[in-house]
């Protein structure tokens, strides 16, 4: 696709649809929206618009349509795929100012949202009703509702609740022609035609914007439990996983933390936890509900499990300060991992009971190549996040070589039933991988959907595929 | 789009793909797949195929591609719109030998089965493990699973575990071009590329034909409750239905039922049940879990909201037997009314706390148009099936006035936040009142999509749009 520069008159008219103070176009105020949290990419739009309406954005498409000036949209800039960046140059449409919840519905149970409200304040607005909107990634206290419906969000209690595909019912969005329409209705069933609405979750800003959000919410659960379980290896920690649903039992939350993750967990934010040196991976486990007996009757059943997986220790928090504690520990195991090191965080996800083969060959293609990993993620959805750490690789090999390794562990990945991602989405960085799962009959498929909404190429482009 | 008929040629091109005993081509023979559940409509296939493999499939594929033959793919033929009828005759590919159940895969808690495989019957092996899949339409016992994706099926448990959409994984399908591919992975979660699993799922067999799903199963509860509460009003029983949820109760089913369906059951299907006078309305509430108590404090705190809503009496169920005979009463409904009148059926969908309106508005498009009408269906999601009886309606009042009166019922259902099907898919015969709800814009994204799958337009054609 051949795409123009945006032109002292394209600016013109940018402003004007948006006004003066909502139009970015000095390269140091640009900065901010050159980079998402994708390791160190960095691409520049030329000019960023920060409209607040609908009608805004459709403006900007239609402008940006006829000129042919490829548009990247973008959220809180929390991706660590890559997709918001604005790889074209271009305009960068950034959604903040759409940052209203405009209803919580008491009655239906649904809420409307636009699309810039940030996660946890959502979540915090519903819960304040005695409502759950359950989809809470990592970053949910800067990421956006617009991104988590772009990238298809997950978090750690979709292995209970179900990812964002099935709290999403309807979505406002703007076409790159400039249409606005709503995607299907406001209903929790929908047999209607193609479903747009599914088709926009995950599409990662490349057939439409998203401009409002209708989803539905459910009642809040009042009680929770939280447990931690220590294990020597990583391969009886993952193995434990899917023994616990075939208890009988699923969890809120399922997630796995390797030794090294919380390490440096430690180091980052001082948390205070005593690591025992025969423990090399842990579960963090939750169970929520309204019924304190069947919730400790759950821990009791888990408690099962786990000891005969060859479980070392099992904690139970007595508190909501240890509980926070321990979420914290897992919650910002991303950041403290980044902060030690050179990395590169790949986002495999399998069948659950896969997992213990997964990690086992991840380390396995670590020490062909030469690089450490540090795997953490969501074990109960066989959603596994593998950081991958330069320490004493050289550039070059960090630089040549390292693909190669990363190739293996999709292949690895896509060879036990799985894909290349369960949730970070696959934006810039995973696209060279895709072939390794699809075949030229997906992405000619992909690519025609891809024509259908954007004939002229100019939503985000150089994304997925 | 035009159409060539089976020649001699491709009839014997046909039976050497598939054998002749499993090619059908005398009229008599034909009539059983001239026909689905859909009221009178007959339409006669030229040829009918019973392919086995997904290889054969792809060779009737190629066949009908390359001499421009119309394909409808069929299932148990208990739709409900119509959708497989081969309306432009040609080859009809009848996915009965589809029939197996090719695995369940108790470690990662999914199935792989065949498109024809009866629903109930992979319920009944999945429970016999401990595994629920609970997507149980009311024909559960006749219809195929492939059915039930390619409508996106719902039934009376979608209101606490969801549709369909939530428990296929992964889909393998044959385009018209022959081509056969798998169209997502066998996780629970999946952020890589536009979702074709969620796009094939309620696309009415009009982008390719599927032939084998991959389903996600959840531990099977062990307990249940069920009462039927009985209300003076329709409108007093649809306002309790959303009350419930707002007390924090999301029962396992919630299904509403007019007093005159209840009736026509009690004659067709000699039901014993103690009708009273007074009572307008029903609604059959469930609830499920693995605890006794947790299970009769859910039934407590409903009775208490039920008592609030002048519910004029509750009937628990105290026998597994009394249990089977209330769902008998719901379940047998369709068929008891069918068999009392001339019908048609309509499946609204509304915003749960819609329904007091949407039933009310009902009745008096009724009075204007004058036909009586036969609601129920699933209260829990604002899903409610009316069955327009034709009674004391003249011939010509039937044919020729009762679509305006359909139309206001579709009028009303949008201009309450729903669409015209939740759970039946639009078919042959909602297809005409699609733009009530959705603008050329939405037609065009469609007609899109469906040519990006199938450019030559021979796949169930005339479906949906």
């Amino acid at each position: 696709m051949e795409y123009n520069k945006i032109t002292p008159l394209v600016l013109d008219a940018i402003i004007a649809i948006v006004g003066a103070g909502n139009v970015i176009n000095q390269h140091d105020d640009l900065e901010k929206y050159s980079h998402d949290e994708t390791e160190d990419l960095v691409y520049y739009p030329e000019v960023v618009a920060q409209p607040q309406t609908s009608e805004e954005v459709s403006a900007l498409m239609k402008l940006c349509s006829e000129n042919r000036v490829p548009v990247t949209p973008r959220g809180a800039g929390t991706g660590l795929s890559g997709g918001a960046l604005a790889i074209k140059g271009g305009l960068l449409i950034a959604m903040e100012r759409f940052n209203k919840v405009l209803e919580i519905d008491e009655a239906n149970l649904q809420a409307t949202v636009e699309p810039g409200v940030i996660t946890e304040e959502f979540m915090n607005q519903a819960a304040a009703k005695g409502l759950l909107y359950p989809v809470d990634p990592a970053s949910k206290g800067s990421c956006f509702i617009g991104g988590n419906v772009s990238h298809g969000s997950g978090g750690p209690r979709v292995v209970k609740y179900g990812t964002i595909r099935e709290y999403v019912l309807n979505l406002q969005v703007v076409l790159p022609s400039g249409e606005i329409i709503w995607t299907g209705a406001n209903t929790l069933k929908y047999a209607s035609g193609y479903n747009l609405t599914q088709l926009f979750i995950g599409s990662e800003g490349t057939l439409g914007i998203i401009t409002k959000i209708v989803v539905k919410l459910i009642p809040l659960p009042t009680l929770d439990a939280l447990m931690l379980a220590s294990f020597a290896t990583n391969e009886a920690a993952c193995a434990a996983v899917s023994a616990i649903f075939r208890a009988g039992i699923v969890p809120s939350a399922l997630e796995f933390m390797e030794r090294r993750g919380v390490e440096w967990v430690k180091e980052h934010d001082d948390i205070a936890f005593d690591l025992q040196d025969d423990i090399q991976a842990f579960l963090l486990i939750e169970v929520d509900g309204n019924n304190q007996d069947v919730i400790f009757a759950d821990c009791e059943k888990i408690n099962a499990v786990l000891e005969s997986y060859d479980c070392k220790d099992v904690l139970f928090a007595d508190s909501s300060a240890q509980k926070e504690e321990l979420w914290r520990l897992r919650r910002t195991m991303a950041v403290s991992v980044k902060s030690n090191s050179i990395y590169k965080e790949e986002d495999t996800v399998v069948p659950r009971a896969e997992l213990p083969r997964l990690i086992k060959g991840i380390k396995e293609i670590g020490i062909k190549y030469g690089f450490e990993s540090v795997c953490y993620g969501h074990a109960g959805d066989g959603n596994l996040h593998v950081n991958i750490i330069k320490a004493n690789m050289s550039d070059e090999d960090w630089n040549s070589k390292l693909k190669f390794g990363i190739k293996e562990i999709f292949e690895l990945t896509v060879g036990l039933g799985g894909t290349l991602s369960g949730e970070h989405g696959i934006g810039l960085v995973q696209r060279d991988f895709m072939p390794i799962k699809y075949s030229e009959v997906h992405f000619a498929l992909w690519r025609g959907i891809k024509s259908v909404f954007d004939p002229k190429g100019i939503l985000n482009p150089g994304k997925i595929f």
